[in-house]
């Protein structure tokens, strides 16, 4: 997923987005221009970003306002990344990261609290308080998330529901706000709004799911962390969850995830069992789903080259192998 | 500083603020709830809601909209507790804390972004993106603020500047901040907001130099915490920067200070040297510097009752024996 060419219609505000976004932290704190510029600079898809910048084109021609808009979106994004950083005493326990400075955690966490604080004052320009109302619930919602995702960890009897609500509060309610809030700073009507939304959710599920099966498939190369990264730190994703249910060898997988010391140890045999099962296929099923019902909601919108792009990602999220 | 006499004008609502409080973390995740509620209930002195009820309070007589204004700055108050409540991988390693939930860092970290979050959805009512610039600039200071003082530790070459600008971040800017909203959403003119401002920052200041003070004089029941608890962190704070200037034990307290170890081991004697040093006494003194700059900026307001109050306060950290 390193190529997006359809976001070729918007590669010179994101550009702009992206000088934006190394300039945008500048604090009096040494350490903390340090800490979230090796981050920012470490770079990522700019998904956020993109869309926030495609949402509002899809109503207007010139759209330099919406930059900081979008480095906004992107920067509330890496503080989640930061604060994802923050090693558990758990891990510590287990002698797991060898190199940490001292004060590493603190600095994680100020660092992620001054980099959201910073998108916030970012929106001030737009003088909505509904998008700062917005921002705050999907905050607080991306919150919810994180806590239920650590307490999935090794449960190996929560399905698809609890899955798809991680999945949701992990990546999709992100991706729907920054489609939600391009539309809503650029002219549109309550129901296009409302369209590249629910586009937005969908698109932001099937992107998610995807990440999950590439976590099994792809090699470290591809992916930039070593295959089953997931299973070793016992988030049981779609592909997991479908061959604990239905999979010949669903006992032993039931007892090695359940295990944090065999999710390490024994992470090579539960990815081999989780690749042979049909729940790699699933997954590519369940992706198909939402990248469909992203395009549905396409049909909501006026004509545009613009839905192409639009309908492209979602394509592309489809159109993997299975 | 347990009973706050001067808070008897705004008693009413700030019983309000406190229902407000203990039913403002309703997420769908009971970790979060648990670990929120907790911190909550256990109280504090209300400092930040009060000053937004006394600002508000001296423009207009009936107050009920600033509850949640005053709700919101608590807690944001709040949610850096909860991030200071972080532990250290180094505190860790020294074996420190002995009971701790596995996943304690975690839940401290999303625990204090939903209520920061939380508080943000709070303010929407009031239609002014101003006050997100304020909340997010003062949040950003804050972070600043933090790292700095983590860096300061055991740090005895760094002098009254450093101190000044560290508590000026800990604690006078929120201070500072509920009174300037307080004033800002109930019809006070720009002086009078900037007077009040002022005001708060000066009290904020002489307030935290008081709490530094009292590390050092107070017994166990009084702070709810050991005497010395500062020391015992290597924060090294106004006493202690004027005796590592000009008590004959210097050298010795330059010595121990330094040393992680020696914090936590020779805690007492640091304690003892600072004690009988003139370093109390010079804090008493700038505490009342600032409290009478905080007395001069009411100058600036017109006649009220409510004047009296401020006035109260500024005179009640003044007072101290010195």
């Amino acid at each position: 997923m390193s190529d997006f060419y359809f976001f070729d219609s918007i590669s010179t505000e994101l550009d702009l987005v992206e000088a934006a976004l190394v300039k945008s932290v500048d604090s009096n704190v040494k350490i903390i221009d340090h800490a979230a510029a090796h981050l920012i600079k470490a770079g990522g898809k700019r998904i956020r970003p993109a869309f926030v910048l495609l949402a509002a084109k899809y109503f207007r021609e010139h759209i330099e306002y919406i930059i900081p808009m979008a480095v906004a979106l992107e920067l509330i994004h890496v503080a989640t990344l930061v604060h994802d950083d923050v090693i558990d005493n758990s891990d510590l326990r287990r002698g797991a990261p060898t190199v940490r400075s001292e004060w590493g955690n603190r600095v994680s966490i100020y660092t992620g609290n001054y980099i959201f604080a910073h998108a916030l004052t970012l929106i001030e320009e737009y003088d909505q308080t509904e998008i700062v109302d917005i921002l705050a619930d999907t905050s607080m919602k991306i919150c919810e998330g994180e806590i239920n995702q650590m307490f999935s960890c090794y449960r190996t009897d929560l399905g698809l529901k609890n899955y798809l609500r991680r999945i949701e509060r992990k990546t999709a309610l992100l991706i729907s706000v920054s489609c939600q809030l391009g539309a809503m700073v650029s002219d549109a009507n309550s129901e296009q709004i409302k369209a590249l939304k629910e586009y937005g959710y969908y698109l932001g599920m099937a992107f998610q799911i995807t990440d999950d099966i590439l976590d099994f498939i792809a090699d470290e190369k591809t992916l930039g962390k070593p295959t089953g990264s997931d299973i070793r730190q016992g988030v049981i994703t779609l592909p997991a969850i479908y061959a604990l249910k239905y999979d010949p060898h669903r006992d032993e997988l039931k007892r090695l995830l359940a295990s944090p010391e065999l999710c390490k140890t024994e992470a090579e045999r539960i990815i081999d069992i989780i690749v042979n099962s049909a729940g790699i296929d699933y997954a590519y099923y369940a992706t198909n789903h939402f990248a469909n019902q992203a395009q549905k909601k396409l049909g909501l919108l006026p004509a545009s080259p613009l839905r192409q792009t639009f309908a492209e990602f979602a394509d592309f999220l489809s159109a993997r192998e299975c």
